[in-house]
């Protein structure tokens, strides 16, 4: 029997549920436990609501939205890669693609489409739109480990040096503006001794 | 001193961390815990952005998916009222109102008053879109319980004609056969005595 198409959307849509359970690196605020990827993807959604006018290129705010809303969905199948973490990017790239053709697939054929390219769009971080979703996608973490005072750096032994290779060239190429506040951010943490 | 633009939106998106915290009655699918309303609110986005033909109405995708991404917002300061908990319905109206006005007013004057007019058009529930979030913020944990055998309903006690009154007016009137959908599962879960 085959499904209807909103049995297909359901069916994702019960499916990642379990992007709540996909726990990240980086801290809450108020650091009484870990983010969940599918908290974190809410957040950066409100960041894209809000920032748009600090990328470096004209970018369709609904667009990004949306791609922020998808980006982490691969994680279901092959969790999250830490960017600390030292793993292989292709190794992580291959596992992601499979995934992403498994989640999409399940949706109604183009529907599924539409959303595994606008993932791969993000992926590729080559548009406007994508470059700023990648911004934010390190804007935020970056964020998140200068306001609770070292996070995921402390808990890596992560450097200033590391903390500007890693992050810096996304954030500078998609919101320089960002960056910029960055900077001082990151300056003043290392050389409060805060590591 | 006067606080940038920018200080005020990164101002306003450290404090609405605090939606991560707040916990929802609906437990997530493998009912390992409790949902929260920030991934309550990225799942709805999702649903938004794969569910709009359902509509009653001509929607605007993109407003539903603003609305809904902000909608519980206001929970940061006022917690989560439960459909089934018989709270009063002017006083929560005026405690989360006085809420959207702090938090919103986080932000620089235009962006605070475009969501805050966002929200209250979801809130009042007579706009195409607003109506078709608020179906849609029925709509998941509906699912939620069906899928779970019960949830909330069980806890609480809650009857078929209970469902059938708290939820039947406002997924249908925003999107009928979304809720044609739910009477039949509505109906069979009450049948097979999953109360």
């Amino acid at each position: 029997m085959q499904s209807t198409a909103l049995e297909k959307q359901l069916n994702f849509l019960r499916e990642i549920d379990r992007l709540k359970s996909v726990v990240r690196q980086s801290p809450l605020l108020d650091k009484s436990r870990k983010e969940n990827s599918a908290e974190h993807s809410w957040h950066l959604a409100m960041y894209a609501l809000l920032l748009s006018e600090y990328a470096s290129g004209p970018v369709d705010t609904n667009r990004v939205l949306r791609m922020l809303l998808i980006h982490d969905i691969v994680e279901i199948d092959v969790g999250d890669f830490p960017i600390h973490g030292g793993s292989s990017a292709e190794l992580q790239a291959e596992q992601e693609a499979t995934a992403a053709a498994r989640l999409f697939g399940l949706l109604p054929q183009q529907q599924g489409d539409e959303l595994l390219a606008l993932w791969q769009e993000f992926e590729r971080a080559e548009s406007e739109d994508a470059k700023f979703a990648k911004a934010l996608d390190r804007f935020q973490p970056l964020l998140i480990n200068v306001v609770t005072g070292g996070g995921t750096w402390t808990e890596n032994g992560v450097s200033l040096e590391q903390v500007f290779s890693r992050y810096g060239p996304v954030i500078k190429r998609g919101a320089p503006l960002l960056w910029s506040v960055c900077e001082k951010w990151v300056t003043q943490h290392f050389a409060a001794g805060q590591v």
